[in-house]
């Protein structure tokens, strides 16, 4: 087991009428202004945001909305709240809505701090830039998407225009103060998105689950129990969208699977988010839909840098009965992939909306140079290529 | 699954050299005088104590040393360690120790700043005291035994003295802003030690699990996880006890064990542990110890309240195959005793150095009155005096 450092200081409120609290969660630390981000309409629609004002309101807390966060939430929207946060005087930052939401809240709420360009700690594995990100307004986030798990992390991705690269920036201060998680909010979320969620959380559990790091049983016991939950929370909240239970099960799982609980005491991978990221941010699909594309041919790629790893991800996840560990790493793979077809999830370039021609750009984009990607087996630039020519296929 | 509150702000620092960070993070937690709280002579003779000293003295830190916490910490010395910080204006309380030294270490750090007498907060079942603890001196550990979870929970256990009345304290401001964990400082434990630490974190796992709340599927994942790790590297821990691997899995176990992730989203038990206490209190017992006899008959006792319960902890926990879910369940307490007789735990009162003749005694001590313990199965007093007669038998 490896040293490490686990720490998720984010007061977690979990259930039906979380929302109610926010307001006092708003004051607990240290908000009275506060700067109310979000997304499209939807919350509008489905009521979250009445709710979430009115316990603004009721707490006597000063509010600005701020709304038009994409999926794949844009450097331009970010600049605009950190200007609008300074010349308002806004000292909370307040989240309401999926990871996108989430992620310009957290860029906002330490650009607002800063001098010089929040984008500065937005950096690729080719680019050194400093980090982690220094101190930020307080973060608070209402959940409204079961997925990216940032409501638990202290990471934020940004596409950043006009190149539209997709970057990552890290820090203890990107950590929400709090974040209200309420199931309910999800049973209206179309089938699609429930499924790109599923598809998220699941992969950032694979990416520290295949590591070269031995004898981490606690953290793998916990991936595996956490994998398990996301598989069959999520074909049960697909067959019944309102089944409490199951988006209850979902909804915990996807915050589990990001807070680094699972992932303590080992390195981690993270290859296939770096080649995703390049897909979303070029065809602007969805994270998780990307994902369900990279992953699978990620694993057949790299599967025999350690056989007995995926051998053991089959048994244990996908309950593949013992035998050849060859055998089993395949069929551990394809249940996997039949996973997420049951889902309705793409599974190949051409679903995605992706171009085989576009490899090469993408891989660039990358900027491994002769670096490399990912640690369970690192990854050049034409292993990067190669993988992404696999998923042209059928 | 039931609305939760998560909350787990500790920072945790884990691996081999990571108490030459002490001094840095008691800054980093705003001390400058420190409280250099322990037990007995173990620390100084195993280097620990010296390597910590060093820490401190390297970040220019003051320090009063007060030793001598006994296996269930007394008041006596609490008191002392009060009166100490505030004649000496200590900010900061450190603990390096196991559960009973981080104990007494949360009790002085409110205690200090506490103007009526700390044991206000101490209550049983049977007692209204005002709850949570108000604000204390912030609190960290440097752990030594993998047992008590205490170094991540916001509890603390104190024996009060006169009466020997075993009692817990909760809240917020009893949660460490740091714990230290060197699986290495765990070598050299004995190994009745290292089995009773097995023995309780187990138990701390077990009295979450079983539970009357439905469908809170992801934190059984976790349990069992944490149950089958606890279970296989406790055997290896003493099989070889400088086992690096096997004693970073139990230590990390502990940990996860109590701070309660493996908790949320239900109704807990916590019975064998309010019954347990009255044993340890009484008889000076270690509570693994103690754990190791009343568990199981507990087990024993209420398992008809919820059979498929047990079938599945039986299977999950103890690979009991399926079968008839009362032989699943009746085979998975008998593989449960049977890992702890091979740990070499006692498994009946008269092991323990318990009397039957005490009985009425013991559970009046717990004073019940017309009131029940725990929810899996809530015990009347005369429940409580079966299970004890029960623990009589060989």
């Amino acid at each position: 087991m490896d040293n490490f450092e686990f720490f998720s200081p984010t007061r977690f409120v979990f259930g039906r009428g979380a929302e109610s609290k926010t307001g006092e969660l708003v004051r607990k630390y240290g908000g009275t202004k506060v700067l109310l981000h979000f997304g499209g309409g939807s919350i509008k629609k489905s009521g979250v945001y009445d709710k979430v004002v009115a316990s603004l309101v009721a707490a006597g807390l000063e509010y600005i909305p701020l709304g038009g966060v994409q999926p794949n939430p844009r450097s331009g929207l970010v600049r605009e709240g950190i200007a609008l946060c300074r010349k308002e005087g806004i000292d909370f930052v307040l989240a309401v809505g999926g990871g996108s939401v989430i992620d310009s809240s957290k860029a906002i709420a330490f650009g607002t701090l800063y001098d010089g360009d929040f984008a500065d700690f937005y950096f690729g594995k080719d680019v050194k830039r400093p980090t982690p990100v220094p101190k930020a307004l307080p973060i608070g986030t209402v959940l409204t998407i079961a997925a990216a798990g940032s409501e638990g992390s202290g990471n934020s991705i940004i596409t950043l225009e006009p190149d539209m690269l997709k970057r990552g920036a890290t820090g203890e201060a990107l950590r929400p103060s709090f974040s209200v998680l309420n199931p309910e909010f999800t049973f209206t979320l179309p089938p699609y998105q429930t499924a790109c969620g599923a598809v998220d959380m699941f992969a950032h559990v694979v990416e520290r689950y295949f590591t070269p790091t031995k004898d981490v049983d606690i953290t793998d016991e916990l991936c595996e129990g956490v994998m398990r939950t996301i598989v069959a929370a999520s074909v049960k909240a697909l067959a019944n969208p309102t089944d409490y239970a199951a988006r209850a099960n979902l909804m915990w799982a996807g915050t589990v699977a990001h807070n680094n609980v699972c992932g303590v005491g080992r390195v981690q991978d993270w290859s296939s988010h770096g080649i995703e990221h390049e897909l979303s941010a070029l065809y602007d699909c969805a994270h998780g839909a990307g994902l369900a594309v990279v992953m699978p041919a990620w694993m057949q790629y790299v599967k025999d840098a350690d056989i007995a790893r995926f051998a053991r991800f089959a048994a244990k996840v996908f309950d593949v009965q013992s035998g050849d560990p060859a055998a089993m790493a395949e069929e551990g793979i394809r249940r996997y992939r039949a996973w997420m077809r049951q889902l309705k999830m793409p599974t190949t370039f051409a679903e995605l909306g992706a171009r085989e021609e576009d490899i090469p750009a993408l891989v660039a984009k990358l900027g491994l140079g002769d670096g490399r990607l990912g640690s369970f087996m690192p990854l050049s630039g034409d292993d990067v290529a190669n993988i992404l020519h696999s998923c042209c296929k059928e």
